[in-house]
């Protein structure tokens, strides 16, 4: 079995990880990315630079590269990425590829934090109160029904980028349009142009602590286990110090109902944080987040627990091996 | 000879290269932070969770330590550290003790952005044009003496803490006012004190390419060498992807420059970049940088050549051994 990581930029640690899962099959490990220029790439068996996501040639070259290495699963992990092979899942499987990606409806859900939102309420999960309009806004704030700091960032935003905190009107306003240049301004306009008329999010801010779920489902979307991590120190919107929780009830059980509702494949990386008590569930990642290496490290496998579903196995290696422990993000250079 | 590295935060990498230096004396390598949540415990001999840097106890209970655990070098690695330990230079000499580390003087130079920029242009170094006053930078822009964009930042700033640009005087006057808020919001603050009535820096943007030096003096302020790295990938502030330049003739000559004018000890790490093929020097960290371990992947080896230089040794540890080649930062979870 042959495995194609697309979109791997720095995750060196998911490639050594995949090509330690699939060593006994002897399979090899391919990487992608749109710049050679990237970690991933020193640790891959072998490597594709491919055109940008948003290419019209991109699933093309893609497609053609499986078939030419006989790679038989894909596995996205850029959100962009995501959506456009989503979108194209037939294709491939057509040609006896698995891409290892929900739907495009529940990718689209996830990337679009206005649609997550409305999912979120809808089904009954607490989360931060969150507007997209600055209307309602404006008048909720009038009426006292929503307080300062509030969040503003990019609809469709990644990472850390265009997010910012907003203390009053004048700051409000003004980030409205200073993040708007800056969607423009880089690749987040890509996405942003499906929504072009609401583009910014505002949200309450909620300043407790902050956890990260990893939410696994198998191949065909069936439950299979909530990983709850507590973080303890973040640097850029990335975990550096985080605690992995074991039996931690009442957030697995978040875990369970957001896995029956979304109907997700794989993984989806959850924050969540807490405001007097309440665990408000916040953003969604369809895909392997930046918090799974801590997960991976207390001894959850879960590329070997993917490479057993699609040889039609059981898995026993979603499994914790060390309880409660804080793990720590270290840096080498290779 | 025992070594206490403090403030080593997440720099883990360093605690290794100096264990590897001292190993062969049989020296123990100690790291203190004020919180034992850091990835450099990880990789101590011995720790100690000291108080805060401003804390009125912070430099006895630095001292009481190092007599008590017979440590004879003390390194710090956060800018503010620096600060402190350079006026206390005196007192730990006193007793036996080495603090790798500036004279007061140099260090504050280095930590307050306006001072470096008055020295640059004092000794003739290229630098981007900058600004404390805001109603004289209001006025050269009405001159047409300098052009939008500009970057804002706190003078005494760190990492990517609070630097936005302008691009009109609407984001120039909104940003002014939001910088004061985040540095009265973290520890930006201690610094800052020391010049409350001009506390942002306003500085012509230069978009091109960003080059990283180490200037190497020995602990009598005699130069040692400047090794040059591009900087290809950066990620808030810090360096992900490098490329070591052997034989950069201009660059190194800037850092013989540098060297000779400011008389710093140990490291200097600082930042380059490029406009119209000239050389813009901008800002100066008197002690190890972030990319630092760029250079010693290369080769390189800082932490033997100070203990050789200990020893009244000479030191033939600050060579590049594999030349122009491209190093990318690598994440690991411990």
């Amino acid at each position: 079995m042959n495995i194609l990581l697309t979109s791997a930029g720095r995750r060196s640690y998911l490639v050594k990880y995949f090509k330690e899962a699939i060593e006994p099959l002897a399979g090899k490990l391919h990487v992608s990315n749109s710049t050679e220029l990237c970690s991933s790439f020193k640790f891959a068996d072998h490597t594709l630079v491919s055109p940008q996501i948003y290419d019209k040639e991109y699933i093309q070259v893609i497609l053609s590269y499986c078939r030419k290495h006989k790679i038989t699963l894909v596995i996205p992990l850029f959100d962009i990425d995501l959506l456009v092979l989503s979108r194209n899942k037939r294709v491939f499987l057509k040609n006896g590829i698995t891409v290892l990606v929900s739907n495009a409806q529940i990718i689209e859900l996830c990337n679009d934090k206005w649609l997550t939102y409305n999912f979120l309420t809808k089904n009954g999960f607490d989360t931060p109160k969150s507007y997209i309009e600055i209307s309602l806004l404006k008048s909720d704030l009038d009426r006292n029904l929503i307080h300062y700091p509030l969040i503003l960032k990019p609809r469709w935003g990644m990472g850390s980028i265009g997010v910012y905190r907003a203390d009053n009107m004048e700051e409000l306003l003004f980030f409205n349009k200073y993040i708007q240049k800056q969607i423009n301004e880089c690749y987040l306009k890509y996405e942003s142009s499906l929504t072009p008329d609401n583009r910014v999010i505002f949200q309450k801010m909620i300043a407790g602590e902050e956890y990260g779920l990893d939410i696994i489902n198998d191949l065909n979307t069936n439950y299979s286990g909530t990983f709850v991590k507590r973080k303890i120190a973040m640097r850029s919107g990335e975990t550096d110090i985080s605690e992995l929780i074991t039996n931690h009830r009442e957030l697995e059980e978040i875990g369970k109902a957001i896995s029956a509702k979304l109907k997700h494949i794989g993984n989806l990386d959850v924050d969540i944080l807490v405001e007097d008590n309440k665990f408000k569930v916040l953003e969604f990642n369809a895909r392997f987040g930046g918090g799974y290496p801590f997960t991976h490290a207390a001894g959850v496998n879960l590329p070997k627990a993917i490479i057993d579903w699609l040889q039609k196995n059981q898995t026993d290696h979603l499994k914790i091996k060390t309880a409660n422990r804080i793990q720590f993000k270290s840096i080498e250079i290779i």
